[in-house]
């Protein structure tokens, strides 16, 4: 979609109070949510996604429960935004076909799903209800550097099938350098009809350069935090990002002091400090595993006295994905074991 | 220079004891600068600076006293170096020939001298020293987005004619994005046969791949520090360049584990907290200003009740430049008298 002034849109979806949540174990109060989503509509920003970091109906001892419900959640954030469409997430088999109901009734504009890089069949059942129901329902892919472009294609090729409004990438272990990005969402954009969406992590200082190369090779959705407020490394630096891509020749519709406003508001009241790539979500965006995994595997590094740079290394080359959680032990023991 | 895999070698220039100084003002202890300096020499860094922020002879009132004096830093750091060179960095004016002097009785093997982008011709006596002396001396322009790149190239081969052995520009206010490096360091590399250098900052995020389109435009030392030390938005993070550039192609010659455990000693040790984007570091990336004037354009700012982001706006406009202080009261009385 061109501007009158020729220039590309990209619209900014922002999940600062979804993925940012992972960062505060899900413990925002409904004054933070509500100030945060009215600094960002009056931004301007497109999209604000609210949820529990693993999303609709992930709020359990498992993952960590959320301070607040889901419902309450939503209510709280489609309260204050007048102008900004509201997004909400879901891994299918964490949350059902009735907490998207339930997000639908509180008047969530925006329904993404997310499911591993190479299992986008778990969301053919959610997609034909959202689809009758008449939803904006996007798909995402996690993990995505775990599959080849080809494959990429493939998959998004079968959600757009499913109906989903849009599909794209999440680089989950911030994994990708520019050219990776480059070439995978060229290959998506020539592979669907529907927007391509680029969600970049900071594991290696490339979120905003991804991202960039993201909107330059046809994404025209992409996911930015206020100060990159996220697990490990952080996302995609919202209030850098809009002034970058302008500069780049892409229009946002986003006012640049308004977004500055949201984002030190962010840094204020939402996050303890804004992330930084430290030496294990560094070692874990190089070996292309989940950094969520971190805090465990510093548990367990410790427990067993072996080096956490160690055990990612390992879990990159067994290929583990989130919810493996088991085989950090066994990786930690085998360590253990080969060098005792 | 190639390696026997065919890789191209970049030389890591580290300052994370000179340009991270700024973050702590120039506060650092023998014990600080001692271990970090230790850490990097094991890790294989093939230079670690050292020195005031603003180098050689510039520990003042103006710009603020050194804990230590040049001599004190200079042989603490020698002594832990038995490996890497040592590096020390004078802006011509602040230092004198005398401190050059001194420094290479202390066992400086490179020195560096800094000039604004188009007065190069300030250092012609002092590399004529050096080249008397038989010194590594290394030239750089500050400010350099304020010079095209002919007007750099003409300045550098001025420089080479001096007598430098390598010359490279300082993206002094984080302004750059990758393809004005990969613009101005490609010309660089045109113009000179000495090693050309580049040195970043993230204010826009950008540093680690302004730092990679350097290198592939040719630049084969690439300056970089422990976590990005620094002030503001901080330099380019060493332990996330070197995988990246290891993985782009490149050699360094540095340990994985070893610069990751010097980072980690640098976060711990020696600096508050690591460097993060801020909105004023971001404005001043953006406008192209130095972000040494944050400090005082957020006293000046909140005495004459300003917003910081239009004086720095207003001070991109009219082309500041470090040692301007006084145009912050200038233009923040302009916009207030403008205001009211």
């Amino acid at each position: 979609m061109s501007q009158p002034d020729g220039r590309r849109r990209v619209v900014i979806h922002d999940p600062t109070l979804r993925d940012g949540h992972h960062a505060v174990r899900h413990t925002l109060s409904r004054e933070q949510l509500s100030r945060y989503a009215a600094a960002a509509d009056a931004a301007g920003v497109p999209v604000v996604e609210v949820g529990h970091g693993n999303g609709l109906g992930a709020s359990s001892l498992q993952v960590g429960r959320a301070a607040l419900s889901d419902d309450e959640m939503l209510s709280t954030v489609r309260e204050a935004l007048p102008n900004s469409k509201m997004g909400v997430f879901m891994l299918p088999g964490w949350g059902t076909a009735d907490d998207l109901r339930r997000a639908l009734d509180h008047g969530a504009d925006v329904v993404r799903l997310g499911t591993h890089c190479t299992e986008s069949d778990l969301t053919e059942r959610h997609l034909g209800f959202l689809r009758d129901a008449g939803a904006d329902a996007q798909c995402l892919l996690l993990m995505s550097h775990m599959a080849d472009a080809a494959r990429l294609a493939k998959e998004c090729r079968r959600l757009e099938d499913f109906g989903a409004t849009a599909v794209g990438i999440f680089d989950s272990s911030g994994h990708y350098l520019p050219p990776d990005v480059t070439e995978r969402i060229s290959t998506l954009v020539d592979a669907v009809r529907v927007p391509v969406i680029f969600h970049g992590h900071n594991n290696l200082g490339m979120a905003v350069a991804n991202s960039v190369a993201a909107a330059q090779a046809g994404a025209t959705v992409i996911d930015a935090c206020a100060r990159g407020f996220g697990a490990g490394a952080g996302n995609t630096q919202l209030e850098v990002l809009v002034p970058v891509l302008e500069r780049t020749g892409f229009a946002t519709g986003i006012d640049l002091y308004k977004v500055l406003d949201a984002a030190d508001l962010a840094e204020r009241e939402l996050m303890p400090a804004p992330p930084t790539i430290d030496s294990v979500s560094l070692v874990s965006g190089l070996v292309g595993v989940f950094s969520g995994f971190k805090t465990r595997v510093l548990d367990i590094a410790g427990r067993e006295g072996v080096d956490p740079r160690d055990i990612f290394f390992e879990l990159g080359r067994r290929q583990a994905v989130a919810g493996q959680e088991d085989l950090i032990v066994d990786v930690a023991l085998e360590l253990r074991g080969a060098r005792g």
